[in-house]
């Protein structure tokens, strides 16, 4: 048996595990993220903390298939990283921790290792090829094919996130383009949603005395029933599909995982999105199964694992 | 030097061509397709046809690759064929053509084997991956990657055609959706709009007095400055240059190629849907070339040799 790091850095914090090649967890930790001065100090706080780590084992080195790491950015071939939240540039993250702890080091966009993780040990396991779809503040993708991920001749591949599904849209979505997936399918589209069809009439609705009309709130509204908070829900679930459908005339892949904080919705988004999407779906991929993703925030760990794979 | 055959295997001709393995097209003839009883007698056509090409040629048997087949449906593991116009289900179209022949041959779909034949020797030449879309009757499209062509889990991989591109139309697509890429950007698509144009307005054009609206008039009126018809080329450019954006942000190619018969606009095609597509597409792909395709009616010949390397 042998055993690797999977370490998924985020803005905030690190997520750390130790895993075994078969795909157990074995241990998991955190540390801060260390954004000052340019981020330099992150790839020696994670050395530091995978070397204490190996002292706590009584592996020997070659036991150790090394170090995967996932960016909020880009990894390149040549081992540097390019990460804006995080101030890097042509950051040598690859060699660094390379040279702290001795073990082989790999890293990939994080949106590419939650869609690794989530086709090794995660709702796409057992299946040969995978579409991610992440639904957070914004919507993230990653496609794996044959158990490779798409990296795309720009690092593109599985942007499903701007895939421009409205030509009439007048708001501008943060990548600056019009229309963008993002702008509706993600929990700040939901919410927009929502605020506009509150916006639009005097009916009646739980949601006009929440808190705060976010995402939660209007799937908590619709699973109780509220039938303006029903009608957004749909209408997510509609524009997803339609994106969903795009993708898979494109990549045609054996099922269609969904992650990230809306997707806590559960079986109700998935089964409204199904539904939906079996309208836009090219005849051949109606069937594609549209499933939960399973690993929630350690997608990025395990598959920062199977990149060592 | 080796050498291979490309057969490109159509509803009422198949073309092929014997080719040298560096990428010369050395002899290409056509022959008919007997559709009769079922399409039963093709795979003997052709199958002689090859060896009285090769016995004008003193190569020996080791000098053959084998021989490439694109056929106008699926062409499964096994060997086996599905086309519905040439009336084959599961029909044993490699085994009997190896066993005529005395060759190894290979078969995939024609969409597919003209997307490998641009990638191979056309308009994406050098370059490691392309998407082929082939504005024809209907819209094609095939997806190569580091070489290997997308197949997709239910062979739909590069369905471009079917994206979909308007959640409001009401007319039916081929395929029993609505609002697919199809619909708007073939030929088809091209004759509707204009036709949709003129019934729309009483403006003057010269198309009011065209014998057929069909694509080539409308690519005609366009460059002769008919403003009526400069707006429906507009507006063709302007939805496929979406449907672009859509599979430039998911698989991200080096280069998108567009072929076919409507292809034959030429430069102006181009450059109005590479306008309209960096309005579109997501940052990292605005620069993604689109070029036209090179090889017309011989992609395929070329595509079928290319799978034999």
């Amino acid at each position: 048996m042998k055993y690797g790091y999977g370490v998924d850095l985020g803005g905030t914090t690190v997520k750390m595990g130790l895993f075994a090649q078969s795909g157990e967890l074995l241990d998991k930790w955190e540390i801060d993220t260390d954004t000052t001065g340019g981020g330099v100090n992150i790839p020696t706080d994670i050395g530091k903390s995978i070397l204490a780590d190996m002292n706590k084992h009584s592996f020997d080195k070659e036991d150790y298939l090394g170090v995967g790491i996932g960016v909020p950015g880009q990894v390149w071939p040549d081992g540097a990283a390019d990460a804006v939240n995080l101030g890097w540039k042509r950051f040598p993250l690859i060699g660094t921790l390379q040279d702290i702890t001795g073990l082989r080091c790999v890293g990939d966009n994080d949106a590419n290792t939650a869609a690794m993780g989530e086709y090794w040990q995660g709702g796409g396991k057992g299946y040969q090829s995978l579409v991610l779809i992440t639904l957070g503040t914004g919507v993230g993708g990653g496609i794996i094919l044959d158990g490779r991920c798409l990296q795309g001749a720009h690092r593109a591949g599985g942007e499903i996130g701007h895939l421009p599904v409205n030509p009439t849209e007048t708001r501008v979505c943060g990548c600056g383009n019009r229309g963008c997936l993002e702008q509706y399918a993600s929990a700040t589209g939901c919410a927009r949603l929502a605020m506009d069809a509150l916006a639009g009439s005097d009916e009646p609705s739980t949601l006009r005395s929440a808190r705060k009309v976010d995402a939660r709130a209007v799937w908590d509204a619709a699973k109780a029933g509220d039938a303006l908070a029903v009608r957004v829900a749909e209408q997510f679930c509609q524009i997803l599909a339609r994106g969903i459908a795009t993708v898979t005339a494109t990549v045609d892949p054996q099922v269609v995982v969904i992650g990230g904080g809306v997707s806590r919705a559960g079986q109700l988004l998935i089964d409204m999105t199904q539904r939906h999407y079996r309208r836009y779906a090219f005849n051949a991929c109606k069937d594609t199964p549209i499933v939960l993703a399973k690993l929630g925030n350690d997608a990025g760990m395990y598959g920062c694992m199977a990149n060592l794979l």
